[in-house]
């Protein structure tokens, strides 16, 4: 059951000037990115916040599918990731990732 | 110079008949996902689809602006990345990711 996913990425020019593009394997979404929409605060998609979302995303499914298990299907889980990405020594990096999840849980959270 | 990148998802129901929904915090893209879009070939997008998409931007970004600071800004970098989600001992992980990079740069590649 091993699953293969691609997703791809074009960056054009350096890395301030320049742009790029983000597209999913599924066809679900592509954007575009920018030093702006990474590094600072421009419109546009970046890779932390697509870290952001997967994590988010396993989280939610994985929780749900253990309090299934254990007899407590979910009406909803819902989380949020903060991907913290800035320098560290030789470079930059992702140095944490809080998850804050809330859920609503019939016959737990009654 | 750190950036704070919050992404979210929600998951309604048990694992298999159960469905949710990632949004990205830019707002660029929300789409749905199942257990159907991550194990077998269901519509929608999947975690993994998404650490493809930033592990290829962060690299096509990064090989950019590196052979820009060389004195080589390409015309284009381009890059795929292949994750490997499936069974491991205890769950489930990735378990491998491929990148393959094609480039056109001015003054290297001619």
């Amino acid at each position: 059951m091993m699953a293969i996913r691609t997703s791809e990425a074009e960056w054009r020019g350096d890395l301030k000037g320049g742009q790029g593009e983000i597209k999913l394997g599924s066809g679900a979404f592509s954007g575009s990115y920018s030093f702006h929409s990474r590094f600072e605060d421009g419109q546009g998609t970046n890779p932390e916040e697509l870290i952001a979302a997967a994590h988010a995303g396993c989280f939610s499914m994985a929780l749900s599918a253990t309090l299934a298990e254990a007899g407590y299907p979910p009406a909803k889980i819902h989380t949020t990731a903060k991907v913290y990405f800035g320098p560290v020594t030789g470079g930059f990096a992702i140095s944490r990732i809080d998850l804050a999840t809330e859920g609503s849980v019939p016959g737990i959270d009654t």
